[in-house]
């Protein structure tokens, strides 16, 4: 199993339209081969930001690899960033991992 | 769904000893009410650290706070960072995610 999470810092008070984003995002995630599972995770609330994660599950590293490398994930980040920029504090950071117990 | 995570740097070099601890390790976590899920994740490596996360899937966030109040969460951190606590570079990390979309 592989997860692969970006984990995004959003300005306090825009929780909302952060996640209005990914409710009206389409991530043709469900056709590509080895994706199990995607949720928008909100973690944590510091006086700077909160902490919002994009998590999803894969067969494996390579699948996640492959998608990547797809047509599907070029339409599903079309339109990333584009909109409501000042939410953001700082770009998004990747961080992906490998099941191992 | 509810995602509770801490995060350990581990020294360069001591990957191995961290994942021989977690597979040796009882959890008591297969009886838990709300508890789905348990993996423990091998993320990015940098010069300084290896990046490792325990990662658990609950029904609820109230179902794992339920848990750390128990006796099973007891037993199964009886023994944590008794032993080579020389691979540890600095405390774990907690994150707990709620899955919002």
């Amino acid at each position: 199993m592989y997860i692969a999470m970006n984990r995004f810092k959003i300005a306090p008070g825009s929780e909302g339209d952060f996640i209005e984003i990914w409710k009206n995002r389409d991530t043709f995630l469900d056709t590509v081969a080895g994706f199990k599972e995607f949720n928008l995770l909100q973690g944590p609330t510091t006086e700077e930001h909160t902490l919002f994660a994009s998590h999803s599950i894969w067969e494996s590293k390579s699948d996640f690899e492959n998608w990547t490398k797809s047509e599907a994930f070029r339409k599903a980040h079309a339109n990333a960033g584009g909109a409501k920029k000042n939410i953001y504090l700082g770009p998004p950071q990747f961080e992906g991992f490998e099941s191992v117990v």
